[in-house]
């Protein structure tokens, strides 16, 4: 169980084995999976939210707090493959198409050291 | 690239790539980062945000709402990679162990057909 | 103490007092501000993320779980204020202004009955 | 049109006319505005999305960028009337309690020049 070895596959078979034991595909629909998603992330962001971004940074070397990072950050992907299961998406598909558009609309040379769309 | 051969590390490389070439580290903060995946998941919220439950479900056969949604959760995944390459946090591992703590947290024979803390 | 007799200014003297009381203005600046209203947010959002469209329309007649609403709508508003008060924005002002540009973007008689830009 | 003279009745019934114009009512459910709400907070959020905390605080005296938070601010805030509208909750009321919550939850003396409940 690593980045390494797992595939998309395997996590998103993973979360739809856990839904199906508990028949939640009922509550599953997108529109609250979209719900779910961003009250996850606003829950990662609660961990952030008063410190500096210098200070979010120490956070990869307290291990205490990077494993709560860590949790909200799981729970946010278990519904992001939640929903690919429910609209049958390939999400690796979608992550290298849309990654295809970023090189278009963020040319390296253009947009070195420089964020967004306003640089 | 299809969930079935694509691991989470070569999504990760896919991501960290784009941003060394960019020079974008330095704006990727995790303060930074977990403000774009709540950026990110309101906009897919968009797409649900005045239909019905039923009506979102319905976007499964609905290729073109269907390929903006796709777009939508890749910037949600994309974040979530690079958030993950910031921390030096392994994913599979985060959600194999998260779904550990949700099969104790939610016992499947008590909460089938229930959702959440208050069914 | 209602909306008929309450003025956005006693409002933000309320919010301005208890902020300034703990010496919390070092840590309200906007960007902090607004990853806490996207929070306050998330959090309302978490009492209708399970539940259906009509259900949701019934907590009006449920005095706890209005209660409970209740609460987090408050949170949401008093960030508002609090960020009103560090830019030192007129918030009536921000308001009547931006309903008169969404009276012109949808006018009466397109949009009655049909939703935002879509429709 | 001031805060000093602009009662939260005032701003709902200017939201409640324009809702009511366009038969919007049937979209306005809770957990639609809820929706609506963290999205509109999330917009908000994409003009500090990139910039330093020092930066989120200069935008007080940059009137053209100034002008688009007070927009952003503004959406979040006709939202919120519109659910308070929805829910017949008065916010006047709703914010006063909860101050005096966090009057008892964050002593001023304990929690001067401390954040949150990690302090």
């Amino acid at each position: 169980m690593s980045d390494q070895s797992t595939t998309i596959a395997d996590l998103r078979k993973l979360v739809a084995d856990f839904v199906s034991r508990r028949d939640w595909n009922q509550f599953h629909s997108p529109k609250n999976l979209s719900m779910s998603l961003a009250i996850e992330a606003a829950e990662l962001m609660e961990h952030f939210q008063w410190i500096t971004i210098d200070q979010s940074r120490e956070i990869a070397s307290q291990p205490q707090k990077l494993g709560e990072v860590a949790d909200e950050l799981a729970d946010i992907l278990c519904y992001a493959l939640a929903l690919a299961n429910e609209l049958q998406l390939d999400l690796a598909d979608a992550i290298f198409a849309k990654m295809r558009k970023n090189e278009e609309k963020y040319p390296a040379d253009e947009f070195r050291g420089r964020f967004g769309r306003e640089a």
